[in-house]
């Protein structure tokens, strides 16, 4: 297949699959599409490492990074900024917690010491952190960086042009699209309600012919979604360049998601998830679990805004998948994980090559299937 | 164009047109799709005089007529029903509503009285009421009945059967769509959350395929996100055996929604739906206003179930439109009506054979561009 995506990143399968997992990006990339590795989590030194292996395995064929690089550089020392925003958290929402886990059986530890868990990822959006990990991207073969954190600064922009790597964006909504295309992005995704993990309210279909119609000769990508050929063909004919699936890999055989999640993933509905502020302060959709129940119930606090709840509800998230993974029945109750609508069609998990494979043939099925009905 | 659509009914467009205006229904069905009434606000005496007139403009060409029929048939007085549930309406939520329409300078009349504009309604759902509506409609020429209450009695199937009407029925998840096929519907319309009116959770994007997959020999409708011929090649591609079109129509010349509503739509985001109870009960999307700000704000009362929300909401309905229609600010500040997320392309209205015409040689475009990527 031919389209704007596959001439800007030379791919042969207009396809961008999204992972935290080193092995499903070098897949997606192997099989034809281009990996994405989600690398917000990583530290500089576990991002270096991760990047060298990718490299070993896709041999020169393109790959990129997702980072949350936000767009004001406040100066500062990272380990100030987490204690400030450590001494924000509400003792009613610690407390909540703690309550929250110990009906469940989890140990909830002592949380009001640290959230130490949860210090890594927010020195990765401060601005330092950031700036050590696009210095270790940019010392890689990397094609892309995307960023889900509003639009990219000018110095990103302009290290992207200087080095010949894309930038790309994730927007919910038209105002987003304007702002991102403003501060000079390469490329566009339009990411529907239906996707996993932070979205906005507006769905793919209507979504994405918006942001093509304001994108001009932007390329822009659907996702949300789309983790079959026959979705991937309705974007193409929505006007995308191609799709961004991030989903799909939650269910293939290189994906690192604990496989009692992925058990939950393979018997749940598209009607099982929900777009909640509880992990993260904003908006993002997952497998709804008694974790949702228990912030919905009434007296139950608000949940903070970002990073906020996300320090908050971070270290309790590790306790919570340790314990399930030892077995804690109350634990797996909670148990649950950024995922989108797709989550429905799970059957048995796949590799990942396999996945990009079969949703390729399907479009081209499914665009010559359309031809026929004229 | 040709799908088990153009085949089971007859038309050259796999587009079946929603709307309440027969205009609008006329015109759908002269242009080569399908028009279907949406009868439920009908007496059986307007309806009768409204597919007449129907059939004189189609000339024999298809079309349909969309009811609420309940699947259980209790027997009872429709007066002795409405007086019933009048009853049933908290003194609470006739206060509530009240004090809104007055903060917004709209007269509230005697709310405690009444709410007669409704009673119509009511007694349409009522099962002697629709079985008056029903036998109007098979005294006519249709070729549809579509159904969005629920599976539809074996009586309807049946006269369906006997009549060569089919009977289709929405769906909005997977387990509707099991008891429909259980029922013996002849259409199932998968509809995503982003349409307009009653909608579930899932999008358009998702509950498609799922629908297909689960329907079989079945045809599915793909409604939800559907105004334009892109999304519906996206709709086909996803394995739709067609579209069906509810908000499209709300900006055409022919529909009989009020100009100043229209004027809004035209002026709306896609960002500007909310998915409410507020109007009937159950969720529905329809034009975020003033009207969902004051149900939303603490201290508000819970919206009602149906059909006593869509009793106690619609003579202040039927106030505010008459009060917005006179030219009042603050009536103009509450003034919605049901639409989807595609709302946000509306621009000047145009005539419902333009809209059809345009849609199905958009359609014909995008696949066609579709084949030449392979």
């Amino acid at each position: 297949m031919r389209t704007a995506l596959t001439d800007m990143l030379g791919v042969d399968v207009p396809l961008v699959g999204f992972n935290r997992s080193p092995g499903v990006v070098a897949e997606v990339t192997r099989a034809g599409g281009f990996g994405v590795l989600a690398a917000t989590s990583y530290s500089p030194e576990e991002l270096d490492v991760q990047l060298t292996w990718i490299e070993e395995r896709v041999q020169g064929r393109p790959y990129g990074v997702d980072l949350l690089v936000p767009a004001t550089t406040t100066v500062g020392d990272p380990a100030d900024l987490v204690a400030s925003l450590r001494a924000q958290i509400p003792a009613e929402h610690i407390e909540f917690v703690r309550g929250l886990l110990e009906r469940y059986g989890v140990d909830p530890g002592d949380l009001s010491r640290g959230f130490g868990a949860a210090d890594d990822q927010v020195e990765g959006i401060a601005p330092t952190g950031v700036e050590a990990l696009l210095d270790v991207a940019f010392s890689h073969d990397i094609s892309l960086v995307a960023n889900a954190l509003g639009p990219p600064p000018p110095s990103l922009v302009e290290r992207g042009r200087k080095a010949g790597v894309a930038v790309a964006a994730l927007v919910g909504r038209a105002e987003h699209a304007l702002r991102q295309l403003d501060a000079g992005v390469d490329l566009l995704v339009a990411q529907g309600t239906e996707a996993g993990g932070h979205t906005g309210t507006v769905a793919t279909m209507v979504l994405t012919p918006e942001i093509v119609h304001i994108a001009g000769d932007t390329p822009v990508l659907a996702a949300g979604g789309i983790a079959s050929g026959a979705q991937m063909a309705a974007a193409l004919a929505l006007g995308a360049a191609g799709v961004w699936c991030g989903s799909v890999w939650l269910n293939s055989v290189e994906d690192i998601t604990p496989v009692h999640v992925k058990r939950k993933f393979q018997t749940a509905a598209s009607t099982d998830t929900v777009r909640s502020r509880t992990r993260t302060g904003k908006p993002a959709r997952q497998l709804r679990s008694a974790w949702h129940d228990e912030w919905e119930r009434p007296g139950s606090p608000e949940p903070l805004g970002m990073p906020l709840q996300m320090m908050l509800a971070k270290d309790a998230w590790q306790r919570i998948d340790a314990a399930a993974e030892a077995g804690a029945e109350g634990a797996r109750e909670l148990e649950s994980f950024f995922v989108g609508q797709v989550v429905g069609s799970f059957e048995e998990p796949r590799p990942t090559a396999r996945i990009v494979a079969e949703i390729a043939a399907e479009c081209e099925e499914r665009i010559a299937g359309l031809w026929r009905m004229l």
